[in-house]
């Protein structure tokens, strides 16, 4: 099979044949149909995350099932899947003894995970094989090009929006409008919250609108100006952007952290700051993946039209030039690999 | 192998000589050591559950690790470990769809899981097969005989207690004082909470609070004379007591029901009862089996000696007795085959 | 001052010069501006309720403060208020003893709560007295006529919808389309949910999907084949309805209830009706007002226009008609008085 | 009558003679018998809070009411009271208009309370006058003495503690073993928590395990090495401790801040430090009073004899002795000034 494959730390992608996989006991065979690209697949080519390399990264994994391994119960030749991070827990460290449920987010906490693209071949090649219990059917009716993207970026933004455990009639303020971030917003605004855009990106203003923004502010002060917002969904890359929308966090307000970007310290703001986050009885939340049904829900969105990944496709022969793209910043949204 | 087998609807168990299972794909063999006689392996053989015989029923299963088949990665020969009711779910019917976490719970509403003792081999026997991921490991230094009571019957209490949603300082009220409700004193007891044991049994006023309630009431009246609970978990075979205790649950107290006996309908009762369901924003929770962290924490309970089952044991050889005593009610609390 | 005065029970409302009240300490003199018929003015009326008669009945009052008694803080002369049912607790019983926040939800609870129209003199008067802690503010740009409505109908309506802790992207079954159900139809649409009407009624069924609703169905089975609902909102006045509905609960389902009907008892269905409550850990939640920021919220989607109760209005001097109107059935919405 | 004044900033307490206050329109005068010195009572006499000098500061006061003003109906003369930190909220803000519950919580985030000791006199005087609603009833049997710290560093202990959401069989760990943290250890306890004390004073070990600690530890990889905790409570002064103590924080482990102490940023970790927070869903939480349920909930416990404030004594006469030792570290846990 032919599949993009990373040589060494900082090389470039290389498309090569390799050897196919066997499905065993448990696992399915995926012909992979399309392959997101996550800006984590950058970091493990360039040693940031130092799993993966050599290798074939990826995690944002859709196709369908060409074979079953033994014992396999729960899906059949045909069905069209998605796979994501984790495969796979060890189901013996001290986390999983806990037993917490175990289909994505545990596997987060688990001390020897399977991971695709970091511990075993990941998803950027024709064919991958994985556990049927690290799947999900797709909904039927969405395409695989848009269903790649929602298998990290997707997960992950519903995920981080549902964990901040928003109620009706809430208000969802999405800072930074770009690979996750223009998905946060859709889908808050899919769930029927009043939805607040925060970019200090003028140009970013009218498209934030288009994918649904109630309203669009630059900055914290501004969030304030307009009411606050009870949840504040941190997806850019800067940390000094989140702590100054802390301004405009309703007291019992909630900010839910995806990642912590290396701009600067996240520092909870004292009350000097006029930012009170004690007193206001606020919190944040650090998120990932929160389980399957959250990435069914996610996919479910988009095959009901009412959230669109922004998406550029690449063919599998150009996938160099996509990671060059993902890598340069070219890419403003999601790059797929299609196959 | 032995095992105590049913050979028809309504005839007596038999310890016979069976074939010995091996494990298929990503199962693991258990040589049993103990199996709890739930009252639900009564149903199965007397026919009131129409699955299970002719065959071995039994789902509170717990043994060692003897073998495992092909691509099992979480056990290891030597574990010690416990099974229960659900052994797998279907994965593809609309409910598994939607991919709620799958350890126990949401097995219960697959339309096509794979039961112990209903749909496959069961565990009153010396050896059982079960997926990997249908067990969880003992703690340390617990005994089977104690470990086994709990794998439907300490599960289910621990989660139903658990699926009231107790906050700290809240009362507990438990009615009934068998099978479940002993170990349902004990569990709310151990978890702190200020518990009351209601039952009609003059003879069981002092084994409660042996048990560890702080207070025993007859009825619902006198528990609102008490001051009242904010959870009541319903463990007995009465709804008639059930529906009474209503009396005693305060505003927004919650009542856990784990089962719908049949000696009357369930009844909501109206204002003209003096129970104000509506206004006092009562619920009423339907609870089994909740996820194996709540198995793993009722475990935990047992072995660090919070909680201690009340059983009688027999050996394989006298299970047709131990059957008998269990469906006559002369068990009081829970009967344990060993091995 | 002029006001609708129930006599006697059973007997006509007659319009009538009664004395107006004074703003005592900490109350506020409103000028009422709107005041809508719930139907338990009726059932004061007719003796059902034992209280409110004879006297002035009504609890859906807005207006205008125009004069404010000693140790008033919060309010001032020429505010837009609304008042609600319980004006005010006794602070002493049992239940305040607790605590629990006090602005509508605990009152209900309460063993001796001043209340409008029943304890003391209610809304359908040109003014009336209430504390200010009994009052919140109109949002500005809300109409007396369509706030009037949401001081009962439509805190009771959001109340029980949140009261199910609807999750993003569950969905929404309201069963009945009258005075609750037509106003339940729009807050579960405007706060994002999916929406399913359940009508036994052909001409709502338009009207139904006017409002918003999703889909409508006739019953529970058909509410099971389109995929079931998370949430079944209970508005109407038949609890063989509300329970034929549970067939289209999905597991982890919860029905809440805001009355009980008399049509028959509501019983919990066992198994054997194919509706598996306690398998599938469903909930019955009783509902009523939940405190004042659901009252806040309730009026403010109508402000925003997302939600419109469906009112007729009637001047004081038509009160009479009115009430015959609602009593007999031909108001199929709400009815407002006006002033 | 006399009172503990503070003539300026900086100044001494000095005993004085005082205007006895009136109680105004839904008042209460309350004789005080007991009042705790907060430590916030130093920052406002040091200037670091800079209201409440010149004038009587205090927040936990305890007594009996005297008389009451006009319109007041839920107190008596006779009644035994506690009244804390707010009083009133001014009902009109931006967030008084959201109308979360109002007793206690959501006045701290009110922009123009009422408040004891800062706006108003507070409560080191023989008599302090205060809304009725801003009272609780004490239970009976409680002493004055013991009451008063509950009124608000047990409140606010409490409340920290449920804010984190413990759910059964968690384990909490408390920092700091002072004023706030030795009332935190027993909450914890008598809540039925697995508790841990995380302290870096040797002399403090053998005190926790007194006070109920299941274990004591030193620093955060110590309680990782013993298994972490779900609820990490930092009741100490230095963020330094605090942040260290992550390392012992469990998956989907939530860390209840009471302040934010100065000694240094409070910083959340980033991968490079081995804390996982996104990674492990962990999550902060500021947290202060949360309602007057809590503060009924946490004078229970002291009347049960199940948590006992460490206290020392002082009578008014004395108050400038209690007052040095408490700004100078002396007071260990917490003075109560008597009457």
């Amino acid at each position: 099979m032919r599949a993009a494959y990373v040589p060494a730390v900082d090389a470039m992608w290389e498309v090569r044949e390799l050897r196919r996989p066997e499905p065993g006991p448990g696992e399915v065979l995926i012909q992979v149909r399309a392959s997101g690209i996550c800006y984590t697949d950058i970091w493990s080519t360039t040693g940031v995350i130092p799993v993966g390399v050599p290798g074939v990264v990826g995690h944002e994994t859709v196709g369908e099932v060409v074979a079953v391994g033994d014992g396999v119960h729960s899906r059949v030749v045909g069905d069209r899947v998605a796979t994501t991070w984790i495969l796979q827990t060890c189901g013996r460290c001290e986390y999983c003894r806990r037993n917490k449920p175990v289909s994505g987010v545990a596997g987060l906490s688990c001390a020897a995970p399977k991971t695709s693209g970091f511990s075993v071949q990941g998803g950027h090649a024709e064919y991958l094989a994985a556990p049927e219990a690290a799947t999900v059917l797709l909904p039927e009716g969405l395409s695989f090009e848009l269903a790649a993207p929602v298998a990290c970026a997707g997960y992950t933004t519903w995920s981080a929006l549902c964990a901040g455990n928003p109620r009706p009639h809430e208000r969802v303020a999405v800072v930074g409008i770009g690979g996750l971030g223009h998905m946060a917003v859709q889908y808050a605004k899919a769930a029927g919250f009043e939805t607040i855009a925060l970019t200090h990106s003028p140009d970013k203003h009218a498209l934030a609108l288009k994918l649904g923004a109630d309203e669009v502010v630059s900055d914290g002060r501004e969030l304030a100006a307009i009411g606050g917002a009870d949840i504040i969904l941190m997806t850019g890359n800067s940390n000094r952007a989140a702590m100054d929308s802390l301004h405009g966090l309703r007291p019992e307000g909630r900010m839910v952290l995806i990642g912590l970007p290396h701009d600067t310290d996240f520092v909870i703001p004292g009350p000097e700051t006029g930012i009170n986050f004690v007193v206001n009885r606020n919190q944040i939340i650090g998120a990932t993946h929160s389980g399957f049904e959250y990435l069914t829900q996610a996919l479910d969105f988009v095959a009901t039209g009412k959230v669109t990944p922004m998406i550029e496709t690449y063919p599998l022969a150009r996938a160099t030039d996509a990671y060059e793209r993902v890598a340069s910043g070219a890419v403003r949204f999601r790059a797929v690999i299609t196959y």
